[in-house]
């Protein structure tokens, strides 16, 4: 048979990340590739209360159709919740999706013809470029420092491109450099998104996850217009395996989400949004996620240690606040790709970070996890990756 | 703020009965409207068991994130479930979905660019047009009668018109009419496929449900060519909150909607497959079949019945022999959305015809689903519905 895929087809591939999950799935392997969170934390045996009393307490609702918008308690938690960020919100603005993925997909879906813009930060998260990428979108890169998106840049970039659609941004320990957003950085950038009257998607899967200092303000805090799309998810602070994410807008955008998520799966599963929603209503979700941080906080700084004392000179990392990741660098003549296979051989992993550039280049970086191994194999696994770069340079 | 969405919203609404669904959420209304199966056989016991299986013998990979092709030993179920339709195949070649709405989404987004060309049974499937819309494509109808779509029409269609990509169909129980393929048609329209060269996609969600009779073979047990997608569904003989289906297509097909899937959502909830998979290790799937089948049968045979005692001549309906739904068909001057109208007034509600043709036209008839009310209500519905139908001729 002869098959005429779509045109779309042709700009896509398996994400690297999750194909390099498939290597790294040998037991021996200390992988610092993916973005998984600590197991051991999963709140099993709750999960087994959870279960049972939804299925008992409602369990012809649990297992039947329900509305696309999602469950509506679990909503009001979700209200409740982004007030860490500052955001003063109502249910009816809230859609339950299948993790923030699916939030993802859905703002490539509502708003980009094919050529059509998105501005993201240098580098950012591959699966969002992997998202809007299926919608046939242009990128423009804006370059960052230590506090964010670079604002010269940014105004430059919106005052000089057509047809941007939205820009795409993680403020809070963003995937893959693990940067914070200063709060000047928020307030110039949401004057800017004003000024040029654009739509502002945030990210904001590990926000919460601060192990140090005061959790700043989200930028939809800092929006005026009801411009800002927010995406949260339970997949960092609850589990992942649940898909359990949300979008929050202004009902003139909700409804167009609403939408598509009938067409694209109708609703998020019924059960398992019950399951989160009396969890929450059962269980301290503050002390849970302390309980996260601390774990995480004690990873990183193990790692970051072990980094300090193995790195060679002219190799250097961000320093996180938060969230699953750092990012190191190499000097340029670097290839972290052949880096990376040198890795493997030695049973360690990472994510090379040109991955993360939608427009390509930049190849002298990598994206390194400290959430999902214990911290003896972080020291073990780091100082493996510091003779691979010794070699390497 | 100005906002710009992407042109396929222009040809998006909220799905019609989807809306309907919440008008008819009030208890006083007798609702024939959805595609809901019978809450009250839901195994909600087996469920706390297989839960607490799950969390108790894999719970961090229950919550983990997992592989986006989804849990091997449920796609191994799914293979040997597959055999009642004639299908060999092998778990490679099954995509776990979030219900097969979604592998209806993602045969969209695989295949279609704007203007290509999906033929469909005339009427089809609504979520299914919904899905396809997302993408921009033209539908062109072929009619059917009781035996399925018309080969001489589908010849002349495939003859006549250029950039067809697939071919959607639902040859048992089908979802608007209830009707059923005979095998003459099946045999005759994989030959036209061939013919022509044309993909196809057989949604098959309730096939399983046969109230009498034989189990015919699916169109993809005919399939010489590997040119059919094959899409499955747990929704109606397990539970559709859960959002589990499948995609069954050939490596070359699969590995694109693979892409699409890591792009979308990632993966299906990790617990729910694994907590399915259990499920069907541990209980008789067969036996739990069986007794929805007899629950469907009676309401089915009351609801036809009533029909027979109460509508008045120049009212026709189609004999179901399995599956949710039968069609009632009007003299053409009837318009049904005003039916409906009046019929929501004396509390009872089905979809208006009109919505299941995605070119338009075709007011004169109406879906009718029994197997999600009581037999009283049924009668009782029937009865009002005939009031109603009575001061409309």
């Amino acid at each position: 048979m002869s098959i005429k895929f779509a045109d779309r087809m042709k700009n896509l591939q398996a994400s690297e990340i999750r194909e390099l999950l498939k290597l790294t799935e040998r037991p021996e392997v200390i992988s610092f590739a993916g973005g998984l969170p600590a197991p051991e934390l999963f709140p099993i045996e709750e999960m087994k209360v959870v279960s049972l009393k939804v299925l008992e307490d409602m369990g012809k609702e649990a297992l039947q159709y329900s509305a696309t918008e999602g469950y509506r308690p679990l909503r009001e938690h979700i209200v409740k919740r982004e007030k860490i960020f500052g955001i003063e919100t109502n249910a009816d603005d809230i859609l339950i999706t299948s993790g923030s993925q699916q939030g993802l997909d859905f703002c490539g879906k509502v708003f980009l013809n094919p050529d059509d813009v998105v501005v993201v930060e240098s580098p950012s998260y591959l699966g969002a470029i992997n998202a809007f990428k299926a919608y046939q979108c242009k990128f423009v890169e804006v370059p960052t420092d230590k506090d964010g998106m670079l604002m010269d840049e940014l105004d430059r970039v919106l005052a000089e491109t057509e047809n941007v659609k939205f820009i795409y941004v993680i403020p809070d320990f963003q995937n893959p450099t693990g940067k914070t957003w200063s709060v000047e950085r928020r307030i110039e950038f949401m004057r800017l998104a004003d000024k040029y009257d654009v739509p502002v998607v945030e990210d904001n899967p590990y926000g919460e996850l601060r192990f140090e200092g005061e959790i700043p303000m989200s930028l939809k805090y800092y929006d005026k217009d009801e411009r800002v799309i927010f995406l949260g998810t339970f997949s960092k602070t609850f589990t992942p395996g649940l898909r359990i994410g949300w979008v929050n807008a202004k009902k003139e955008i909700l409804e167009k989400f609403i939408f598509i998520k009938q067409g694209s799966d109708l609703q998020t599963n019924s059960m398992t949004q019950r399951e989160l929603s009396v969890f929450l209503d059962m269980y301290d979700f503050d002390a849970h996620i302390e309980k996260i941080k601390n774990v995480y906080r004690s990873r990183r700084d193990i790692m970051l240690k072990t980094m300090e004392d193995t790195f060679p000179e002219g190799v250097t990392w961000t320093y996180p606040e938060g969230g699953l990741f750092t990012w190191v660098e190499f000097p340029e003549h670097v290839n972290t790709r052949d880096l990376m296979a040198e890795a493997i051989k030695k049973n360690v992993a990472c994510v090379p970070g040109g991955s993360f550039y939608p427009n390509g280049g930049h190849e002298n970086a990598i994206r390194v996890n400290y959430s999902n191994m214990p911290e003896d194999k972080i020291v073990d696994g780091i100082k493996r990756l510091s003779e691979v770069i010794k070699e390497a340079l």
